[in-house]
């Protein structure tokens, strides 16, 4: 709503940093802590003793399943991962369409046809029941979308979901066509369990003002897709490795982080907005890919001890952590996803977390819809004649 | 950025309102004055005066053209109308995607391929005037997707765009088949200009959120569109006429209107959030409408003018005036558009008024990302085991 002379404009810091807008039973980061939860419980302690549908069970209802809430909730979702034909008949056409633009826009478009296809309608209009069938329907789609994409752009045929596939082994299995080991499957599971919700960030909070003028349950996923495909929102976990690429050799480790330092540049997969601590996903995913041990690892373990020790060194006081992205990427190379798919790989468990906030928004009525200020030249001057 | 220990959390009014979250220079709505603008011109005297090209390229650019200017941009305009051959191919099956969820719901989907297709680029990664072709190239095709797409779901081929006719009769001809009278063509021209923008709103919020993020063009453009598509932001034009339908005859106005009136029901077509006077764009539709004249016309007088009386006696110092719906059903009625085009042919402007925005945001570079506070059982709570 436009700013009235009934009701003065509230000012607040540039872009609402800080700023309340609503409260939420999903859950939180404490950054001081080093500490984040899914509801009332610790994320990497789901992510270490839960599967990805437990987790999913617990955004979507509140709860954490008991073993035949499981059984049914996995075979339910598993159920809903085959393609409709429709969206499957105009998949090749997306996935061209995105040979530039990236997967993300392809799943913005593939997410857009398969909602409207599968008739979701405004989520005020329907109960809290049909609105949580929607959003299983979409999110257990999204990796069959995705995987399927990125195989058409290589010039491979989808392959078909399987049913008797826990989530991640079945992801895995729709990129590559093999069944996984299952400690690769394990080690993207807890991955993708890690990074379903990571407290309010702009994609949850576009799904949100969408979901806010009752629009259906697609409409909010497409926003929140295109928000996570902004470069400052979505981040790529590749762009680390990429810096790993880059040093190349312990022996220049030292010098190319000293020049970086010294030029002020960032060093990708180091500092967070948030944690002051280390990141609690850094150190979950740095002790899987220890697990699997090997050169990647024992370079990226060195990089990291070298950047923490030069810049105590050279700016001393200013603590820098690993963030998510840095060892994200390299579990996800060891497990061999390709990087292209890294940021792809993320959406598809960030979209259980987006659908369990559009679930909690809808319950709400209020439409968001802040203000704008006017700065311009005063009106009305006369409009020129042509 | 979730609230951390160091940024105390802000509260503000529910939805955001009032919270000013952007300056703009694009204009205003001033709610008790019954007045807008577009930059410093009053949107009215826009739409009397010029054309919708000349409106275009005063919100794109930041001044109206002169004539050499207006015929440079519209020849442009209308180059960019037509639609690239790997989206022609695939509406056929975006068409027969929304026929249950709607004409919005295609257009989502088909300018998420349009602009993936056209490879547009994250916003903050090119310049201003590469934005602002960008921006000029998908709204130029919103009109022509919409119309393929509704005559596609008739059953009927798409009409071709012609690049000499002007943005409005274009519109009409795309739609029909048919070239429109020139009244009605420069009625919904006028129609067109008036709702490019109207100060801010949630679809306009989520299109600079998505903005904020650095994402592409069309990233920004079908967030907007699922924000338009919910039923407490985009309203329907239709919905008015319908009641004046339902009223059917003018010795039904009266019972009809206390009835609704004593049970207090909502009256389609009247009241808004901002407006205390008659809305401007209502005042200038009810002008266009009163100069076709009819049957139509008269009916909608009357009821418009036994709602206000009506009113006044039952709820004393209670004023409601008609909306934007009422007379923007009308005219477009009188000018043979189908009810369900109503929506979309809003779309067809307001899209303007995103770019507009999107351009305006992108020269800004701070994400929008607010906080939610936690307001569930305390964490952590230990895991239970299955």
């Amino acid at each position: 709503m436009p700013t009235t002379e009934r009701n003065a404009p509230i000012d607040v810091p540039r872009g609402l940093k800080g700023v309340v807008v609503t409260d939420t039973a999903l859950g939180d980061v404490r950054g001081l802590e080093g500490f984040y939860h899914y509801r009332q419980y610790s994320a990497v302690e789901l992510a270490e003793t839960r599967t990805f549908e437990d987790v999913w069970h617990l955004m979507f209802h509140g709860t954490l399943p008991d073993a035949a809430g499981r059984a049914a909730f996995t075979a339910r979702t598993a159920e809903l991962r085959r393609l409709p034909a429709d969206v499957r008949d105009a998949l090749p056409a997306i996935a061209r369409s995105c040979a530039l633009a990236g997967p993300l826009a392809g799943l913005r478009t593939a997410l857009s046809l398969a909602g409207a296809s599968a008739g979701f309608r405004p989520l005020y209009d329907i109960d809290a029941d049909r609105r949580r069938a929607d959003a299983l329907a979409a999110s257990a789609l999204v990796p069959t979308l995705l995987t399927a994409l990125h195989r058409l752009g290589q010039g491979l045929a989808p392959v078909e979901p399987r049913a008797d596939l826990p989530y991640a082994a079945n992801y895995l299995y729709m990129l590559t066509g093999q069944e996984p080991e299952p400690a690769r499957a394990r080690a993207i599971e807890r991955y993708l369990i890690s990074t379903i919700d990571h407290g309010f960030n702009a994609s949850t909070f576009t799904a949100r003002v969408i979901t806010s003028t009752g629009a259906d349950l697609a409409a909010c996923l497409v926003g929140a897709i295109g928000a996570l495909s902004g470069p400052l929102h979505g981040g790529a976990p590749s762009r680390a490795l990429d810096t790993l690429d880059a040093i190349g050799t312990p022996e220049r480790i030292d010098p190319w982080i000293r020049e970086r330092v010294l030029a002020g540049d960032r060093i990708m997969g180091f500092g967070h907005p948030v944690y002051r601590t280390e990141d609690p996903r850094s150190r979950m995913l740095k002790e899987i890919a220890r697990g699997f041990g090997g050169p990647l690892v024992d370079f990226a373990v060195q990089v990291e001890e070298r950047v923490e020790a030069i810049l105590a060194e050279l700016k001393p006081g200013r603590e820098l952590h690993t963030n998510v992205e840095f060892y994200a990427g390299v579990v996800m190379e060891l497990c061999g996803l390709p990087r292209e798919m890294f940021t792809p790989t993320f959406a598809s468990a960030r979209v259980v977390g987006w659908c369990a906030n559009i679930l909690e928004q809808a319950e709400d009525s209020k439409i968001i819809r802040p203000a704008a200020r006017y700065t311009g030249p005063p009106p009305p001057q006369p409009v020129p004649a042509i």
